[in-house]
């Protein structure tokens, strides 16, 4: 495909923000809300799918069909749309819908933009802080309610020196479990329940390493487009790229990457 | 001791307000900002206690010698600091250290009020998000970046539809472990790396169940006061008030207490 133009990216950025605008408004209806607790009783034990999740993909495919009606959709509520343009949206509209049930703010809507490489510009949004973590075109930067500052991955350390984040302590099959646990004795410090607040965490500077299994695309284009961005990196599990998930492994620099790859297949 | 007037328990209820503020301000200098990380290299591994852990005491205990000098002090850092009034302030200047270390937004400041019998008043602030939950001397309230709502915990219902959290899935002991394992099968959905965080989500009727143990009188005077103003039960796991700590079960009613309890002594 041919390189995306500055006007096109710029355009793209801000059909993005348009995305992400309307996707908080619309999981800040439902989150906490009464009688969110007696919908979900209804719901699959593992993924509560919450009216709200529906709701964000929802709003945020009516502004790509009046604005981008030419890219491609990718949403995890929704399916695939076919688009003529090469260029696809990959939208998660609440990932972590288990956060979300349990009112813990590190749930987020993912939002990104791929060609036919993976994804070239993504966004992390976390709507009840309101925060927001971008990267790609040239962008790296997170705004919340105190400050604006460019996203920027840690320096190299040891992994005895290293923080690393997974959102559930049983990780993946009782294999990929096996090879988590042992990289945990490795770090510094693990913490769990985060969600893709994690990999925004990542592309801040505040942690090294996130290791996860059996994510699908929209869990991880995002991730990667901000996390890169930042100077950080994401793969599979083997080191290669995994813009359509698996097992991921996302490092603030490429030291930590293959300190933990080494654990990870040791 | 004699009861707390309305008149004390109104300013009471000011001078925590006051200290919540402070901390706040002192904790948010030092969060997520460059250097967080250099000076706690240095720090012992369990137990990361930052420049801002002490910063935040101390603006505490400043304004406590100004304003209640006749009050005793319990403070994480500092220790003790008798009194002469009967009340006693119970401090915990940053719940959630390794949160904190980590750029998480879950950990947060503890400030109570206790007489003879354990707590009266107490309140639960995130700072980062700008959240308080507070609840004693008739108040059960919570406000937030996007709205002020009375805290109020779940109605009753089976372990099934429960949600559990704890901060570690390593709960204490070998034997206390064991008991908080015996417990999570038998929920809904069990969340991690929650700290003080988890028993401001009972309290505002989110969550059902936080198991915790080793805890500290100041790691749970704050949200025994919310959590009980708020309709819940925090007692330690053999349904004894637990203002001293160590092994706590917080639960949204009665019913789930008790059969949270039947498991972890099962």
């Amino acid at each position: 495909m041919a390189a995306i133009s500055e006007a096109e990216q710029r355009e793209l950025i801000a059909v993005a923000a348009e995305l992400a605008d309307a996707a908080r408004q619309a999981t800040l209806l439902h989150f906490r809300a009464p009688g969110l607790d007696a919908e979900n009783k209804e719901t699959d034990r593992f993924d509560p799918v919450t009216v709200a999740d529906r709701l964000s993909e929802q709003r945020m495919r009516e502004i790509l069909a009046r604005r981008r009606p030419q890219d491609g959709i990718l949403g995890e509520e929704m399916g695939r749309t076919a688009g003529s343009s090469g260029l696809t949206w990959v939208l998660d509209p609440i990932d972590g819908t288990r956060s979300y049930l349990a009112g813990t703010p590190t749930w987020g809507v993912l939002i990104s933009v791929a060609d036919e490489t993976g994804p070239v510009y993504g966004l992390i949004d976390q709507p009840y802080i309101g925060e927001r973590f971008e990267g790609g075109f040239g962008r790296a930067e997170m705004v919340g309610p105190h400050w604006r500052r460019a996203l920027k991955t840690r320096s190299a350390r040891p992994l005895s020196e290293c923080i690393l984040m997974s959102t559930f302590p049983e990780v993946g099959t009782p294999e990929e479990g096996a090879a988590f646990r042992r990289l945990v004795p490795q770090c510094r410090l693990t913490r769990y329940g985060t969600d893709c607040y994690a990999y925004a965490l990542i592309a801040a500077g505040h942690i090294d390493l996130v290791v996860e299994a059996g994510l699908q695309a929209y869990d991880v284009q995002a991730p990667i487009a901000v996390i890169e961005a930042a100077g950080g990196i994401v793969t599979d599990w083997q080191g290669r790229p995994a813009p359509q998930g698996g097992r991921i492994l996302a490092a603030a620099n490429a030291a930590v990457h293959a300190a933990a790859l080494a654990v990870l297949n040791g």
